[in-house]
Parts: C-alpha cells; sequence; structure tokens
C-alpha cells in the first residue's frame, strides 16, 4: 500500500508542478481576473456548496461532535459571501511575484537582484473549516503556487463541492485546472506520503489541532511552516485600567473561542483589587464560561463565585481548550507572568494589559511569540486584521514566516546576477 | 548513552539561552568593539591557532586525506588575517536587531510594527574548515544568538583553539562566555541529539558535503536550513563569446574547486565551433583538469584529447566532486540544458555564457536555483562577494533565505501590537 500510495501522491505533486510552471508566465492581471471569476462562481454556486456542507454537518451531528467544533465546520450564506469577499480582497492586493526586494551593484560591475518568487508546490493539511480550502486555494494561486489541500474528512463534501466549482471555473478560463487540487483519497496514509515527498513538494503547512501539527513536524522530510497551536494569555498588570482589562480579557475569551488566537489563561498581578477579580470573573461565567482558577485566585471570590469554579491544575495551563473554558492565576508580578508564558505559551499571541510603560516594553521585548500586544484583544492575530487580505495560516514558528501570513509569505526569492564576463580574481 | 547524551545537550542549550537573553540586551556599539577585540585576540594568537593547526593537518596527512580536503582544512598566516578581517567587516555592517520592516497604523488605532529579532539559539553543525568557527561565532553574535558549534574531527585542535580565543575575549570584555560554546564531544551521537533538542534549539544549520546534509535533513526535529551541496553547472549557449565563455568555465572550475560554488558539469551547445571546443578542454586538461565527456562532446576532439578524456556517466553528472574533475555534455538547446541542470542540479548556483537576451532571460527565469548567473561564473555565489560581510552558509532551499545568508537571514520578526484597549467586533 506504501508505495502505490507514493506513487499516488508523487502523480498529484507531478501534475501541480507542470501547473506551477504555466501559472509563473500568468500576468498579475489575469489572475486578478480570475479571483473574480472564482469569487462570483462561489456565490452562484452557494447553494450546492450549502448542501454539500449539511452533509458533513449532519455526519459530524450523529458522530457527536460539540459545538465548537460544528461551528469551525459549518457555512452559511454569509460564510461563503465572507469567502468571496475574501477571493476580491486579494485580487486587489499587490503581486508579490518578481519583485525585486534588493538590488547591488558591485565594485566588479555584477548587477545582483534579490527577485521574488513562488516557492513551486504548496502542500496544505488541515481540519474542520471548508474556508480554508478556498484562502489556501487563492493565496497560493496569486503567488504562482500550485496548491496541493488535504482537508479533514469531516469536511470533505464541502472541500470538494469548493473544489470543484473552483477548478470548473479555471477550465472556462483557459487556466491550468491543476493549480488547485484537491486530494481526497481518504486513506491517512496520504499525510504521510505528503510530508515526505521531498524533492515533489516544496513547502507543506499544516493547519489544525496540536495533534496534526506534531504529526507532521515529526514526520516532515519536506520543509514545514508550524501554524496555530495557540495556548495564548492575557496578563493583567497592576497598574491595568480595569474597565479596558475586563473588556480585552472577554473579548480575547469569547468572541470566537474555538479559533487560536483566543486565549486559554488569564494571569492577574497580585495587588489587582479583589472587586475587579470577582467582576471579571463573574461576567466571565455569565457568559458561559467555565472557569479554572489557582488557589490564590478562589482566595479572592465570594463564596458564590468559588462554588462555580474548579480549581486549575497544570494541565489546564498547558490546554488549548478551544471551548469556552479559561485557567486563571495570579502571579506575584511581571517576571512570574513572563516565566508562566514561557513555559506553558506555544510562541502565538501574548498580551499585556498595563498603564505602565516600562512593564508594557519589557514585556513586548521579553516574550517570545509571532505577535506581542499591549492593551488590545489577542484576536487581532489575524490576515485580514493585519491587513494581508487573507491569510494561509497564523505560523507559530521562527523560520520563514512568523504569525499571520499573506501573500509575500508565500513566496521565497532568488538572486539574478547579470554580469559582462565577470571571474573571481 | 542516548539519554546522556540528551542531557548533555540540553545542558550545552540551556546556557545558551541563558547567554541569548544577555545578549538580546547588548547595543550595536558594544558588540561592535567586542568584534574588533575578537579580531586583535585572533591576530595576537595566530600561533598558538597555527600551532594547533599543523597537529589536524598532520593527522590529516597520516590519514591520507586528498589535497583538496587539506585545502579546506589548512590555515595560514593569510587566513587568519582574512579571518580577522571579516570580523572587523562584520563590525561595519548594520545590526539588523530591533529594526523595524514595517509599521502599519490600522482604521482602529493598532500599530502593528514588524520588528527583526534574534532566532534565540543556533547550532552550526559543520565539516573541515576552520574558519566557519569565526563566520558563525560572529555573525550569530553580531544578531543576538547564542550558537551551539559543532566542527569536524578533523578540525579540532583548530577549532579548540579558535574558539579558546574568543571565549577567553568575551570572558575579558564580560561578554556572556557562553554566547560561544564548542560541542567538543567526540561522540558522533550529539549530532543525533543536536538536531532533535527541539524547543531547545531554534535552528539548525548544516554546512559540509552531502552525507552531513542528508543525515541532518533526515533525521531533523528542530528547524534546519540546508546549505551547500552545490553540483552546479555552466551552460554555454549557440551564441556565447567563445574568450567570455572559456574564463568563466575555468575561473569557475579551477579558481578554488574544492568549494560548493565551484561548477561541477560544463553543458555546451552542439553549433558550438568545435574548435572552441577543442581549446577549452585542452585549456582545462593544462590546469590539471580531469575531463569526463559525453560521446557528442568526444566527437568533437582530436584523438590526442580523446585519450586524455573519459566517457561521462551519469553518475558523473550527479557528482559534485569538489577536485579538479569536470564533466561535459552537449546538449542540443536551451531546453536540454535547462532539464539538465532541474534532473541533476542542487539549486545552488546556475549559469548561462549568452549574447542573445531571450535566452539569458529564459534561463534566469526558468532556474530554479539560489543564484542564477548571467555571463559571469557561479563563484560569487559568497557573502562577501555579495556584500554581506561574511556568511554563515549557502542556503540550497528554499524556506527562509536562498543563496549567502548574511546577519538578516540569522534573525527573525515579530509582530509588536500597541494598542488602546482595542477589541474585535
Amino acid at each position: 500500500m506504501t508505495h502505490e500510495m507514493e506513487a499516488v501522491i508523487k502523480e498529484y505533486a507531478h501534475r501541480a508542478k507542470q501547473a506551477a510552471s504555466a501559472l509563473a508566465l500568468l500576468s498579475p492581471e489575469v489572475k486578478n481576473q480570475a479571483l473574480h471569476g472564482l469569487a462570483e462562481a462561489l456565490r452562484d454556486s452557494r447553494n450546492e456548496i450549502l448542501l454539500a456542507n449539511q452533509k458533513d454537518i449532519a455526519a459530524a451531528v450523529k458522530g457527536g461532535e460539540p459545538e465548537s467544533r460544528l461551528d469551525r465546520l459549518r457555512l452559511s450564506e454569509a460564510r461563503i459571501e465572507e469567502m468571496a469577499h475574501g477571493l476580491q480582497m486579494i485580487a486587489k492586493l499587490d503581486d508579490p511575484v518578481g519583485v525585486v526586494d534588493d538590488v547591488r551593484i558591485q565594485h566588479n560591475g555584477l548587477v545582483i537582484e534579490k527577485t521574488r518568487v513562488p516557492f513551486g508546490v504548496v502542500a496544505v493539511i488541515y481540519e474542520s473549516r471548508p474556508n480554508v480550502t478556498v484562502d489556501a486555494a487563492a493565496l497560493a494561486f496569486k503567488t504562482g503556487n500550485a496548491v496541493l489541500l488535504r482537508g479533514g474528512k469531516e469536511a470533505r463534501h464541502s472541500n470538494e463541492a469548493i473544489t470543484n466549482v473552483m477548478r470548473a471555473t479555471f477550465q472556462s478560463l483557459h487556466l491550468p485546472v491543476d493549480a488547485i487540487q484537491l486530494i481526497s483519497v481518504l486513506d491517512r496514509e496520504v499525510v504521510d506520503q505528503l510530508i515526505q515527498a521531498r524533492g515533489y513538494i516544496d513547502l507543506v503547512i499544516p493547519r489544525g489541532g496540536a495533534a496534526l501539527i506534531e504529526r507532521v513536524v515529526q514526520g516532515a522530510r519536506v520543509p514545514v511552516i508550524e501554524t496555530g497551536v495557540g495556548n495564548c494569555h492575557v496578563y493583567v498588570d497592576a497598574t491595568a485600567d480595569q474597565a479596558m482589562a475586563e473588556e480585552i480579557v472577554v473579548n480575547a475569551k469569547t468572541q470566537r473561542p474555538s479559533v487560536c488566537n483566543a486565549i486559554e489563561t488569564i494571569l492577574l498581578h497580585e495587588s489587582l483589587d479583589p472587586s475587579f477579580v470577582r467582576r471579571l470573573l463573574s461576567r466571565l461565567l455569565s457568559c458561559g464560561v467555565e472557569v479554572r482558577a489557582c488557589e490564590q485566585t478562589l482566595l479572592r471570590l465570594g463564596e458564590e463565585e468559588q462554588t462555580a469554579i474548579s480549581l486549575a491544575t497544570d494541565d489546564d495551563f498547558a490546554t488549548e481548550f478551544l471551548d469556552l473554558i479559561v485557567a486563571v492565576k495570579v502571579v506575584r508580578d511581571l517576571d512570574e507572568a513572563l516565566g508562566h508564558i514561557e513555559r506553558f505559551g506555544t510562541k502565538h499571541s501574548e498580551a499585556i494589559v498595563t498603564n505602565d510603560a516600562a512593564s508594557a516594553q519589557t514585556f513586548l521585548s521579553r516574550v517570545d511569540a509571532a505577535v506581542v500586544y499591549h492593551n488590545a484583544s489577542t484576536r487581532f492575530t489575524d490576515g485580514f486584521e493585519f491587513g494581508f487580505g487573507a491569510e494561509i495560516g497564523i505560523s507559530t514558528q521562527k523560520l520563514h514566516a512568523r504569525g499571520p501570513m499573506g501573500l509575500r509569505e508565500l513566496t521565497t526569492y532568488k538572486y539574478v546576477v547579470k554580469g559582462s564576463g565577470q571571474v573571481r580574481g
């Protein structure tokens, strides 16, 4: 089976590579027209897509998936319109391919141009959310990359419907159809073959839960950009504006708990007024959030809140809940907060709420994460919110790209050197 | 043994991480003064270093190493001066750390600063050439990274002498000594532990032969930048200036055959004048180059040259000789040349010699390599020649960095977001 699957994946990759060569010849105008075409096609096909999505939702409900999971899977007219709008935004963005980032003219007359080029063949391995199918395909296409999409089994009807619409659009526009391929073979082994297809696939981007990311990182021979696991914190400093802290915490936890930039732990400076702690946690409880707090937190609460709150363990501090659950810990000072984030954080998004400029500066420079915030919600870690038009993922590692990855992060560069016979002395 | 070695490597990494935190607080001025201090110290200690190097050379001669290998290992007053001068050049270069590459002020008032930061702990695994010890340490130091150096066994006396000089200099300047650590444990298993120390080491850069690179890439769990394997080509097009082509080929092959940017194969357009082919290959033979040519090449030669030249196999085309050996192949056209490079090349440096602008453009855009040349020798793929002041390696992969890697390539970035209470709507 392994050899068979290897051959299947190499065949996909081979078609992708051929498509990538054709993509490299397309002008930005042709690519942008195609993106508008894709947007229209998605709108026109929304009924088929929603129908397919209902099949996936029905199966997930039957399988007993929690609501947070269903939310990630669910499409609606509004979400399809969001995807279509995203495509139009991508069309408006500058094409990074061919941009010369830097020119050096050497004393010997050599002209060295650092030129942005596509990676070639990019594989995206993801779970649940079908909008990733559109985002990944569009961002890869705009940057001249052919994409191999490996979505989750749970979203396969939705992903197939979306991919069929996109490929049909490319066909009608006489564009290389294999620029977008969904790998629909169900075998789990597909992922292992994708991440080991060194020399066939230029880059793998896993998007999903901790287990998927870990599996890809452990097994990969193809270069990988790790994305998405977000065990994010808000640290409320002694001098924080309490009303601001409350709004930021509530927003970062509850506005969309199923995504990676939602927070999982609140760190509270020990000198914060107990009445603020009570108000904050009561508000979270009233929003339906399950609270797991350290002993020091519980000591600050009334009997009523204490009964509603369980004692937090290190497991809780280490968990990306992706749900309406939050861990709370009282810390002695900024240093203890930094230590906690270093121990439990996943280098995604970390925020401090403080009115003390020195504390803010220390936090922003010492926290090792893709995005560090002063007095703002972690929910802004997002390609759209950063003005990238869309995102292929949020990198939580340091190589190549960090944080929201847009068009530029889907390109690499090469040096084009123009001479007149120069040799090295 | 494995657990013991794991603990040893984690202890090295832990010290490195602590040093890295201290490095982050140093001003560019302090770092640059330290670099000048290192340069002086190397000059002052040249006798000890040369003495240590002689031990390594003697062992290598005794071990029957070929001259190309000895050349890579050998130090001289001139090479030490070159290293010292390199340090002074690095001191003069701009410090990338803290540079804000991009600022976005969003409609909601959020200020998003894309800020250059060090990786943290960088491990460099290398072979033979002891100058890598200085280059790697200096580039890492200037960019605020602590470095773990794993040099080749064959250069260990040289590397120890150089590292001792650098650490003693740091000690006398009250700088964190563990910013530079040479891992002198001889066990081969050290490399396996280094490349699997995920979470302890932020980046691994292997520099060396194909076997080392392959071993690191196959076994790594830490992000890796592949460097250095250079199966490079010069393609002489139909319209090439013959004198220019001859100089470029001879320079690219013979000026320093033991390094990765030297060429290994010459591709000749079939319509080139046979007298040019004869002249070119006679010149190479007279330079002491062993020539292995395809049948079509042999047909173009006189009897005398034919006897001196053997028939090339696919193995020859696939080999990075790193020696005075060259493979030669006649191709029908540019397309066949591109196909050959795609099949046998290692995405390092590739050159075309032509007077035809269209051929040049096609070659420069279609060849997938870190550096592509028109009418120049591949020997320029080098951090100094590119004006980077030094190089940590030449990347032959596409993620993060391609081609010569200098200071900027040893940093990553993080987004620093400053708000005034913004939450996501």
